[in-house]
This record gives structure tokens, C-alpha cells and sequence, in this order.
């Protein structure tokens, strides 16, 4: 059988919506299919239930995940008429850290009639934000106890995380906390629900486990005196509600059960991935096969994710993970909290004009935005500082400043952001070599990626594909159906041949000279700013 | 003859028109009527000319000045049919520090055809911030020679005064500067086209030059030898440029001229007030004879004016003046540069809606506008810091946050910024027992003068009439017709008959205790980030 013959299904799950994506072995797409999640983020208020939730909460329905994804396999098989045969593996990548509880047979927490109005037993995205007091708490005793894993998280344990959600339940919500038996990643969960089979068997994958559950492969889980230090039900956990195997992304997690195959119309039996961070997942969707390649996944928030071959600890990234992103290398994971989100905000606020009088209106304004100096943290600021709680300023703003200003100065914060990752990288002997954006933004919006070439004083390739996490989730599909049924020799080589095939033509947004010295400028005001906020 | 039967007549000039108010001696408005300048603000580009100003630059046109004066009274002369010898006395108030370069015969140069095409010709208006350096180096000399007129003004020269501007005339447009024969302010030119007479005797007003020209009674303008140190050619300014006699407002600097009279279409021969700041003005125009009253008069940008019966000097605050607003009295004045404007400029940038939609959205958010902090210094800060190049800023931005949100923060960090006034004087032995508000934004703006009365825990009266400086102007005019004629036999009777009459009812607004405990917190961070951000 030809590469075209055979086929990956990457299932993509957003914030928003699942998307499902055909690849062949050659890298092409052959079709694709977006379907919404009905109850979207649950911010508000629980389903049937007219409380409202508190400022910091942002819930999901897990049976949204699986009504989706049905939806959308479905439409994008019909679109193209394929054969479902010719799918050879399935992989799927998720937000994180988004967290559910469930029983011992995957059942989640919220269907249980007696919980569906306690907020506490529905899935947790990963942008919820009510877990900060115990945040702080497992920082704190884990500085004060010297703990080593906190070296590869950049010193912090980071709000969005798992084990800060689930002391957040059992200190909020004791009655969840006491029913639940299984505490899962929901990529790890809805994995389970394709490949069944008994809870002690459960697939978490190292991704997940290894960026957002302060796990390694050489330590496994913190020590259980650390987790009695901090709640004596958080060593409960540990030693009995997190059952399963770990599984890295690219090796099958099990085969596709019956009962998934009819909900996705395929046929049974199809390895299925371990499961991945949505973000990481553009890695090998982009082509990004080697080390010293800072893919940026340009979203409403950014994740910015490069391989190395050494182990490298460096304070406020937050993770490295051996085998995270793609087996045999070290995943380095950097972040921005709030990209599109803040662009969003100031598009909102300017009375929901078209984003297009917002960038002509900023593209006529010369770098450095007159004076206009922003602080992009609208959600908290990722990498390096990793504090949630830190909040976005404009300052230098004068009667003359119009919305051009403000949202050029929005645009260039974020690129002095994403600058100040790639010099602590730097700094710390991880090279970045080149840059490949991917992601919604990325399409969207040329003046942000123009901003960042010039910021950055290096080329900036946009790559073709408007999937990069759906099309690394499907190249991961076929890793785990393995050399065999592939026919690919190598890891890389399935990267390259279906990440960057020739057939995809990335953009190259070349740094202008003439800003050069106008952002190193800024980039230094930033930097001074960011100094002096970072405290009040 | 009755009070009712007889007249003054105020001439407010503000930044885009005249008002000309009629006010009987009972302090009845009678009449009055509006009309704009036909060329308003200068800031684009000069009249039949398309090359652009610089940005910082902000010009008038005097002709302006005349033909609108003329529209203006005759419009409410006729509107209430009054008979021109009704009136015994005119006043005007003029925005300050305006101010031009003239011929000894008073012909402004910017009328001349050799300077028409020249910026500096033209008068510069208050706002007008193109003298920065300028200032600076006024401010390093005075304090390098210890200059003991620096602690009437609170020991800074400001960027928008007189000496500044004439100073950036010698050094930008040296043909400009050498042609002049008189440097006036705006007020003391109109007055002095009201009343002719040589230039050896045109009539300077003590408020102008006490406030805006570093001029005092007791020890005139700052020596020669200071002069000289800054630039030669401000010592010849000082000896040969400056002609004049100085007149406190009040006080009759002359009588209508003829031909003022027939453009006007008033009696010749009436007695005219020596100008007076038009912000000033509004001190008698609410009636405020006494000492301890803080007038409060909120516009585009806010003066807060106070008479007491000493003289302190106190840092930051812009000028004490002997007889400065009303004789007998040392007058205080400090400012704040952007209030309505900076209201504005965020309305422009929400798209343009209405204040109602503004309004509404921050009065359902609480005090402290929920972690948004505001500086408001989007013109600089002008008391107590006195610089002109401070920047505004919000901070504590989050995506959750909206315009209302932003709004409120605006309007607190307003109020802030005044409570910091009235502290620094407090702390200095100034005391503040009661204020009044007036100018448009006391009127147009209820949530606003609110938050003011709450931050400051104080009851704030909203003067009855909305023609505060204009009603002033009157009040002077008749002060400037003498006892004979007005019948009053002091200052403080007339102030207080004609200012606050009993028909004139005012709006007490009562603080919310509720608050209290908010805005003590929120001044405290708004103190701390004025701290942070003064000098970067």
C-alpha cells in the first residue's frame, strides 16, 4: 500500500470545540471536521442550574468531549468518503491541565445525579483559576522541604496545575474529594474511554503527567511525605486514586474498544496514542523533528515548546520532560498566559470594532507605540514568573494615544514576552536556532508576527498548515501504530515526512532592520517595567 | 436705582469660545450667550497653510478672540433686549498661561504677513507643551542660584507658563522673537484692546503674572541676573519687552474705548476689570469671599482654587499670589491637567459611545473598580509634582475587566488625585473646611462629583449656577465700577450677593460611609504607584 493509502486521525480537543483531522503518510489533509462543544466553557453558571459560579471558575462537560468528537469524525470521514480501513492509528491532544474526578469505572464525578449542582465535581479547564491559596500552600512547604522536582518546573508549581486542583476539591468540596477514586487529566480520561479496560490499566500519559502532574520517569510522583506535608487527603491520593500506567505520546495507549469505534463509525482495534498537550502536539505537527527549534503555538494563549538533547534546569520555565513532546529528547514547555485572549479584550473594549481597524490603525504607528508601554500579563504571567495572579498594565499614555497605540503597544508587550523566554533559554545554554509559529494568530494576524521577527531580530517561519496540534496529534497516531504498519524507519522521519511536507509551503517573515534599535529600547523599558510590577 | 437695574457683563474665554454673561447686582443671570472660535485649537496645521505642527503644539487666533467676543455679546444683549447703559462694569477671565508676541501698538506678529507662515508667531495657547526643555532649563538655573521666588510655586516652573514660552520663541524663531516689542499674556492683550491707551500703560493683570510670570508685588519679575544666566536674550526681555503697569483684577485697568464699544455695541467710557485666570474667576463666581473654601472647577482640565489669610508655602503647589483672586487674600491655586479630557480620551477609545453608557457601566462597579488602578496623569501631573511629561497609566488589568471597570478606575484615580491636593495643603497648614464645585463636569458628571465627596469623606456643593468664571468676571467688572457706583460697600458683600444669591440654589452630594474603607485602600496604592511610576 502507498503513504496516501494510509491514514492518521488526529482528534484535537480546544478550549471551544474538538477537531478531527485526516493525514495520509505523506503529510497531506485530507479533510478535517470542527464540531462545538454544546455547553462551551461553563463560566457562569452549572448546566440546569441558575447559581452563579465564582469569578475564577471555568468548568467543562465531559460528555461534550465524546458528542463532539463523534460529530466531527464523523462529518470528516463523509467529506472525503474514506474508507475507514485505511486509518491506521488515532492520537489525541488536549487542553491541560484540565482535570476531572471520576469512579473506578471512568464514570465522571458531575453525572452522579447527587453531584451535578457542585461545581467542584465537574471537569476543571485549565484556565480555572480557584485553586490559588493552595497554589501557594504546595509552593511553599515545597520550598521549605528543598524538594528537587521543583528544578524542572522553574521553581514553581503553577496554578492551572493537577495536584493543586484536586487539594482545591478537598479542601472546597470534602464530599467530591471523599467520593472520588480516580483522578485524571481529561486526555488521559477520554483516551481510557477509546481503549476501555479496567482503572489499574489506565493510560496517563507522560505529557501530561510529566509538565502539569510533577512527575519524571527517574522519580516518579513527589514523595508522600511532601504531599502529607501539605494535606494528609493529598497522600491519600497518592497512594490510592491514582491508578493506571504511564504511556508516552507516540506509543499505544491500547486499541480502539467496540463501543467507541460505532460512536466514531471506525473499525475496532486501531492503536490509539497516549494522550498529549494540545499545544505540544504542534511539535511534531509542524515538522519540528530536532532540537533548538522553539515551535510557537500562537493562540489566545501561547505555548512556546522546543526540543534539546540535554536536560537543562532552568528557573521559570515551566517544565522539561524527558520523552514530553517526542521520544529520546528533553521538551522544554514556555508560556504566555494571554496572547489572543488580551487582544481580544482591547478589541472588546474599543466597542468590538473588526480587528482589521484595530491593526490598520496600529500598523500606522511606528515601533514603540509613541511611548505607550504595556505589561501583557492579562491572565497572569506564564514563563517565567509563573504567577497567575499578576495583572497587565498601560502606561505612558497621553491625551494623543488613540486605540492604534494601545493595541501596537498590546502586540509588542507580547512579543517582549515571548523575547524574554528566548533569552532565558539562552542564558541557560538552551538554543534556540529557529522559529516556527503555528496556531490561529499565527494565520491571522501578519502585523503580530511581523512584531516578533523584528523583536526578535530573526526570521519567523508561518507554518502551512492551519492544524499543527490536529495534524501532531495524527502524526502521533501513526507513531503508535509503529514501524510495522507505518513503514517509517524513525521517529524523525515521520515527523518530517508528515509535519513539513513539500507540498506545504511555510511563510518566511523576515526581521525589518530599520526597528532594530527602536525595540531593543523597549524591550529594555519592558523588562524595567516588569521589574518594578512584578512585586505590587 | 434698583440692584436689578444694574449690570455687569463677564467675558469668559475658554479653549474653544467666549461666553458673555449678564449678571445683575442681585446676582441674577440675565443673560448670556456662547459662540465659538472660528479657527478653535491650532494643532493640525496653521490657517492656510498644510504643513503639519509639531505635536505638542496647541495655537489660537486672535482675531478669533474679537469677532467672537463681538458675536457673543451681542447675542445676549439683545436676547434679553437690555439697554447698553445698564451695564457699570466689564470683567474678563481668560485661559492662562496664554500668550502672544505683539508690535508696541498691539498688532499680534502672527497678523503680520512675514509671520503668518510661523508657528512661534501665533499665540500659544495654555496647553501648548513645546517649551519642555525650555522649562527644564529655567527650573535648573533657579535652583542652582537658589532662587527665592522658586517657593511661591512650590519650587517648580511650569512647562505652560510665560517665561518658558517666550523662552522656546528665542530659540526656535529667533526672527520671531527679535521682532516682538511687547510679550503678553492673552487676557492682558484683550483687556488692553478693550481699554487702548499706549503700551507703556497697558494694563497687566497681578493674577496672570503672579501665577504664570514669576511676578510677585512685593519683589516684581526674578532679577536680571537671573534672566542672563538662562539666556541673554531673556534679559532684554525683561528690560525692554515687558512694558506695562500691573492692576489687580477688580481693580479698573481703563475704560471701553470707542471702538471696542461700537464692536461690542456698548457705551463707551465703562469701567473694565484687569484680567483674571479664567479658572480663577470661578472663586468669586460661586461666591466664595472667605478663606478655607476649596473651589473646585472641573472641566477638561480641573483648577482647585482657596483663599487664606496667610502666606505658606507649600511644595508642589503651582502659585500663592497676594490679591491673586480676590484682594486682601493670598489665593492658592494647584490643578490637575487632564480631567474631562482624560474622561474623553477613554470615551474615544471605547468607540465613541455616550457618557450614559460609561456612566452606567461604572456606577455598577464597586468602589475600587475591582483591582483596576488608575494614574491620571494623561497631560501630566500639575499638582503636586508639576511635570508636565508624566504619562498616565492602568494597572491591575485582567481579562475579566471591561470599560466600566476602566471608567471608574479613571474617575477614582481622578479623585485621588485631588485628595492628594487637599492633603498637601492640609499638611501644610492650609486648611480646607468646605468645597464647592463648579465648571461643566460638576454638572454633566453626578458619579464623578460622587466618587469625589467619598474619597475625600466630605460634602461636596455643586454651585447652583453652570457659568462659574463667567459669572466671576462679572462680579469683577462690578468690583472694577467702584463703590460709588455699585453701591456694595465691600468686596466679600459684593462676592457674596452677586456669587451665591438666594435664588440660586446648590446640590449638596453627602459621602457614603460605606466607601470609606475602599478609597482609604485605593489611595494608599494610588499614592504608592504615583511613587513607583514619578520617575521612570
Amino acid at each position: 500500500m502507498s503513504r496516501a493509502a494510509k491514514v492518521g486521525l488526529g482528534l484535537d480537543f480546544g478550549t471551544e470545540s474538538v477537531r478531527a483531522v485526516l493525514v495520509d503518510l505523506t503529510g497531506a489533509e485530507r479533510g478535517g471536521a470542527t464540531a462545538g462543544y454544546p455547553h462551551g466553557q461553563i463560566i457562569d453558571h452549572l448546566p440546569h442550574c441558575s447559581e452563579p459560579l465564582p469569578a475564577d471558575f471555568a468548568l467543562q462537560h465531559p460528555d461534550d468531549w465524546l458528542a463532539s468528537a463523534k460529530k466531527a469524525v464523523r462529518k470528516a470521514m463523509v467529506q472525503i468518503n474514506l474508507d475507514p480501513r485505511t486509518i491506521i492509528g488515532i492520537g489525541v491532544d488536549f487542553t491541560s491541565c484540565t482535570v476531572l474526578p471520576a469512579l473506578a469505572d471512568g464514570t465522571p464525578l458531575c453525572r452522579l445525579p447527587r453531584f451535578a449542582r457542585e461545581p467542584h465535581a465537574w471537569p476543571k479547564l485549565w484556565k480555572h483559576h480557584g485553586a490559588k491559596s493552595q497554589t501557594d500552600r504546595m509552593n511553599i512547604v515545597a520550598r521549605d522541604r528543598d524538594e528537587s522536582f521543583l528544578r524542572r518546573y522553574g521553581d514553581i508549581i503553577g496554578l492551572e496545575w493537577f495536584f493543586p486542583k484536586i487539594l482545591e476539591v478537598i479542601e472546597q468540596a470534602p464530599s467530591v474529594a471523599a467520593a472520588t477514586e480516580v483522578w485524571l487529566e481529561a486526555g488521559d480520561w477520554l483516551v481510557w474511554q477509546l481503549v476501555n479496560g479496567p482503572a489499574a490499566e489506565l493510560p496517563r500519559s507522560t505529557c501530561q503527567a510529566g509538565y502539569k502532574g510533577l512527575w519524571s520517569e527517574a522519580d516518579g510522583f513527589p514523595s508522600s511525605e511532601y504531599f502529607a506535608a501539605v494535606h494528609p487527603d493529598l497522600r491519600t491520593v497518592l497512594a490510592k486514586k491514582l491508578p493506571g500506567r504511564f504511556v508516552a505520546p507516540g506509543t499505544a495507549a491500547g486499541e480502539l474498544c467496540q463501543m467507541a469505534a460505532v460512536s466514531l463509525g471506525l473499525v475496532p482495534g486501531v492503536p490509539v496514542s497516549a494522550a498529549i498537550i494540545d499545544a505540544h502536539a504542534a511539535v511534531p505537527g509542524v515538522g519540528a523533528a530536532g532540537t533548538g527549534t522553539l515551535v510557537l503555538v500562537l493562540g489566545t494563549s501561547a505555548c512556546h515548546m522546543l526540543n534539546a538533547a540535554e536536560e537543562k534546569f532552568v528557573p521559570g520555565v515551566a517544565g522539561v520532560v524527558k520523552d514530553g513532546i517526542l521520544p529520546g529528547l528533553y521538551g522544554y514547555e514556555t508560556g504566555q498566559a494571554a496572547v489572543g485572549d488580551a487582544f481580544d479584550w482591547l478589541r472588546r473594549l474599543a466597542g468590538h470594532h473588526g480587528f482589521d481597524k484595530l491593526q490598520s490603525a496600529a500598523a500606522a504607528v511606528a515601533p514603540g507605540a509613541d511611548g505607550v508601554l504595556c505589561l501583557d500579563w492579562f491572565n497572569g504571567c506564564r514563563t517565567p514568573l509563573m504567577d497567575g495572579s499578576l495583572t497587565a498594565t498601560f502606561t505612558g499614555l497621553a491625551l494623543k494615544h488613540g486605540l492604534g497605540h494601545l493595541y501596537r503597544a498590546l502586540l509588542e508587550a507580547s512579543a517582549c514576552g515571548l523575547r524574554w523566554i528566548v533569552e532565558l533559554l539562552d542564558d541557560h545554554n538552551v538554543k534556540v536556532k529557529r522559529l516556527i509559529a503555528t496556531g490561529g494568530l499565527a494565520h491571522q494576524n501578519p502585523l503580530f508576527v511581523q512584531v516578533i521577527a523584528d523583536m526578535l531580530s530573526q526570521p519567523v517561519e508561518i507554518h502551512g498548515s492551519k492544524q499543527g496540534p490536529a495534524r501532531g496529534a495524527a502524526v502521533l497516531g501513526v507513531l503508535a501504530a509503529g514501524r510495522e504498519v507505518s513503514g517509517f524507519p524513525s521517529v524523525t522521519a515521520a515527523v518530517r515526512t508528515m509535519g513539513s511536507p513539500p507540498g506545504l509551503k511555510s511563510k518566511r517573515v523576515i526581521p525589518q532592520r530599520s526597528s532594530k534599535n527602536a525595540y531593543q529600547r523597549l524591550y529594555s523599558q519592558y523588562r524595567r517595567l516588569a521589574e518594578q510590577l512584578k512585586q505590587s
